[in-house]
């Protein structure tokens, strides 16, 4: 039970002036109003500013109490809803929700300039007869290298070393009102022998880079005519990317920086 | 009311052998739980796949019934509820929630070399000291571009052109447990006159960017150190960032794609 001896919901405080509130052992609905709204009051007194109420889903039953005392939906995952109320007469300054879908597409490309292309069984692709490259989505708390380095092999059973980024896409709308990052990313193979997977892939195979560029509907689809060219770039040229450089942040969390190394050498021995 | 003369909830068929309901009307919950049951044995008689149901704030009542048929939450935005439930017994191939906050950082730079910095009133730094380039998250379908000229305008007043993404960060379980990815930007600014925003900025002005470099706190963590000699390597020599590029995607959305430049002649004018 979130609740302590004098009628108030457990809450921790949190950095921002607010308390958080994570209900975890079923409580009747009506008590649970009871509990928020003298809750409520007594934050009120305190000056708090954003209330979190954290309901796992097996507690629906709160759904409705919550949103009577004037919470809002914050975020939802499959196994809670996140609440949120803000009590100030003040502009709600509470943070935003995840706002971005992260895909990724490999160009895993061997020392013959061929890439590793794919033909899907689902999806817009289905049927059209266009090889494409592997795609996907990123998992939680998934790094973008990472992602690559497994949908290739999921897809191909190829084994692959990170490169870099070569470029990336944003749009908009693109999921429910979401917004979608989506990096173009090129990988060195580490073994040769595909192995598809059998669900999701129809076929797979190795092909001239060049031959995957002059596909008509690649030929025809700016956005994918110019990634085309930018693979090619890389391949002919010394068309540099992003590579990621692994680091810490000031609160001490590991996460990845991804830029130009072409400097890198000048940037790590400068004095400043 | 969503709900027609058979006693079935009104759907609409999705593109992957689903069903969407999106109730509007209120209803009473145990009147709404008859209907999902019965709507429910007619879409698994008709082999339909994932079932979303979209559920307004405003009906936060009929939460707790669409969990007790095995529905589970798939995302939430401030007004809403959307749940969903995999018929099948096949393995759930439904798409996963939102995964990262976007955040931009931007470093203006004049022709004196200057870099436009802010002390901010509150977050990690207020009362540090530190003199930082102007931040913000990227709101709602609003592109990495026009979020960096949006934050330097409302934190200092200054007009800014974009001109290229020059590295990005990507981190972990920084925000509940979403994923972050952040965009440090370069802009040319288009006026001079520095008006700060009240509310946020404690101090606002233009600083030599060896001295913005040179801050203990700066040289202290990796991160920000690597990234200040990111932009000295930009204001120093030819590093190439990434330039957005507007597109439009095959299916007629338009979007932008970001790219290392440098080449983007040979790119635009190779006959692939």
């Amino acid at each position: 039970m979130s609740e302590n001896a004098a009628g108030i919901l457990s809450a921790v405080e949190d950095l921002h002036g607010g308390v958080r509130v994570e209900l975890k052992e079923p409580i009747d609905s009506q008590e649970f109003a009871t509990l928020l709204s003298a809750s409520l009051s007594q934050w009120r007194l305190q000056e708090k500013k954003g209330v979190w109420i954290k309901l796992p889903i097996k507690l629906a039953n709160l759904v409705e109490a919550a949103v009577k005392e004037g919470f809002r939906y914050h975020h939802a995952e499959p196994d809670y809803l996140m609440l949120v109320k803000w009590i100030p007469e003040t502009a709600d300054t509470l943070p935003a929700n995840a706002s971005h879908r992260v895909g990724i597409g490999a160009f895993v490309m061997n020392d013959n300039r061929e890439v590793l292309v794919v033909q899907e069984k689902c999806g817009k692709f289905k049927g059209s007869g266009v090889w494409k490259y592997p795609t996907g989505v990123i998992n939680e708390g998934e790094d973008i290298s990472a992602a690559a380095i497994r949908e290739v092999k999921e897809e191909t059973g190829i084994d692959t070393e990170f490169v870099e980024v070569l470029a990336f896409r944003q749009s908009h709308q693109s999921f429910f009102s979401k917004s979608d990052l989506f990096f173009v990313c090129i990988l060195k193979p580490q073994s040769f022998d595909i192995q598809k997977q059998i669900v999701e892939i129809e076929e797979a195979k190795w092909m001239p880079v060049e031959e995957y560029a002059a596909q008509p509907f690649i030929q025809k689809h700016e956005l994918f005519n110019l990634v085309a060219k930018i693979c090619l770039a890389k391949s002919d040229s010394d068309y540099s990317g992003f590579t990621p450089w692994a680091t810490t942040t000031a609160s001490g969390k590991t996460s990845s920086l991804y830029f130009n190394h072409q400097y890198l050498n000048s940037i790590l021995t400068s004095d400043n």
